[in-house]
């Protein structure tokens, strides 16, 4: 493909994942936004404007979809708001870059995977899994690849970032999805990446609204485990009791391990012990979660995830959350 | 009380709490060994005899339990027998200083919770959890009850060990118990001591045998989350994964998270996030978990946990390591 022609939905979340790539690859040529919703279209015209990006905006995205000539579509609308512009996007064959989770409910989830099946031959679908392409991450998953640690055996995760004030919507599930969904997608997401695994086989979670100053439904803490379709243990810690005077917004770890070694993600180190005994490893480049997409759709490089994962990676997150409901 | 009449039952395990504090406290007295089995008593009686002590040795543990003037018993025999020798001592209203976990199955923990009932008043029973007196931990422990985290939401410990080559008894579940009580209630124990919790309301737990070296039944990872009584979240992570060259046996780890900070120990380092910023905490002086216990019972200062702690300790163990065999 010479030139990848891309609409972005909304800008609620990271959209800033298609607008760095936008920096990086000439040949991404952004067409044209619309919010999505009710939400001023200004912030990004003027994002674009400082690219130097004249970008057509269209308060209906449909209407946009149905217009302009797009091969990929960002969607970073309402929460609430994604299945539907996922749906939109595919049946059009547009390829989709959507924030994650993709779906609040399961049952928009399945609308999703019912119309991909109908999609034209390779047209793909992933979600915004950002810190895949984190090079303390990626060095790890490389490392892990490369049989440092032998076979895993278990994957231990956590998510932990400061509260702030959240806007309004992130304080009614409805609009908001849960914190396992939210938050904790990135961390079931390194299970499922890391453990090698096609599928989470068995999942049972926790969560709690307590203490979330006057953040309505939101839940403050989470705990999700499962067993993975290989058989790996797995566990993910989330929350939002960082500190404000912690020196970083996310405290992020990933502890991997396996039959001949342990690695670990820590502070945006990589550790690894293994019969060589004990090393922080070299990290790679950074990569682009998008910037990668973009390079998958144009020149047929390896993508960093693909839809089976994402399609995996939002059913666990609403199953984990479900049964912390219940729990 | 003038002096404290110990008899030791079995050297299977962290009896060395038991030595150390007889080096300390020369109000210990210790009188008599039986090892509670076949095993040979020659390594205890050699080890006796290195502190200058000369102790009766009995091939019947209730023969010694009956013939002696014992104030307290410290049983460490086979892992199996815990609960018997538990009853057998209590019978007698001796003071019980166990190897956790005191009983392999809950009925044997109802048995121990009877015979306790029955006791004369004031007698106590508290198991092997040692960690609780080393410096970084009891430091952590004592910031957060003074409030320096807010009130805990969460809890988070890890137990990795160096498998290395294990006894046979390890391999098989009848006489080892399982990873999840053996290694993991020390986790366990972490949790129901930072939370504040009184018991375990819920919990779920994985674990698994494959890649276990040949050790039989013996579980390699184990995964243990909980919602506890006063709504604090808890998850263990356990495994025999740390790899020989690892530069401890252990890696010992507990993250509490609350309201107003955030506090951890790793590599024998307690770090605090609070309002005032991020601070490595200077230590408190190592306790010993028997030596504790013996000051309390001598001169009734404050023990470092109690039988109701120890019983449903002991417990949630065995309901995670039951709920991980039916997962």
């Amino acid at each position: 493909m010479e030139q990848l022609n891309v609409a972005l939905i909304g800008n609620r979340g990271h959209w800033g994942y298609f607008r760095n790539a936008v920096q990086r690859i000439d040949r991404i040529n952004w067409v044209a936004y619309s919010p999505g919703c009710a939400d001023s279209p200004q912030r990004v015209i003027d994002s674009a404007a400082e690219l130097g990006k004249e970008i057509k905006v269209y308060d209906d995205y449909k209407e946009m979809l149905d217009k302009e000539n797009i091969d990929c579509v960002v969607i970073d609308g309402p929460f609430d708001l994604h299945a539907e512009m996922c749906c939109e996007a595919l049946k059009r064959n547009k390829h989709v870059f959507c924030e994650k989770p993709i779906a609040l409910t399961l049952e928009d989830l399945a609308k999703i995977e019912e119309t991909y099946k109908k999609c034209a031959p390779g047209v793909e679908i992933i979600s915004m899994v950002g810190l895949r392409a984190e090079a303390p991450f990626l060095t790890a998953y490389r490392a892990v690849q490369a049989g440092k640690i032998g076979k895993v055996k278990m994957v231990n995760t956590r998510k932990s970032y400061k509260l702030g004030e959240r806007p309004a919507f992130y304080k009614e599930r409805a609009t908001y999805g849960g914190t396992i969904p939210w938050v904790g997608s990135h961390a079931l997401d390194w299970i499922l990446w890391f453990s090698g695994a096609k599928s989470f086989s068995k999942i049972e979670a926790y969560h709690s609204t307590t203490d979330n100053r006057n953040h309505g439904e939101l839940e403050m803490t989470a705990l999700v485990s499962a067993v993975m379709d290989n058989g790996v243990l797995a566990s993910a810690s989330i929350d939002y009791l960082r500190p404000s005077t912690a020196p970083t917004h996310g405290d992020d770890r990933v502890r991997v391990a396996g039959t001949d070694g342990v690695i670990e993600v820590m502070k945006s180190t990589v550790t690894l012990i293994n019969a060589d005994g004990e090393q922080v490893l070299e990290q790679l480049p950074q990569r682009g979660i998008f910037y990668d997409f973009a390079l998958h759709l144009l020149d047929g490089e390896e993508a960093l995830v693909d839809a089976a994962q994402t399609f995996e990676l939002t059913r666990a997150c609403l199953v984990a959350r479900d049964k912390a409901d219940l729990a």
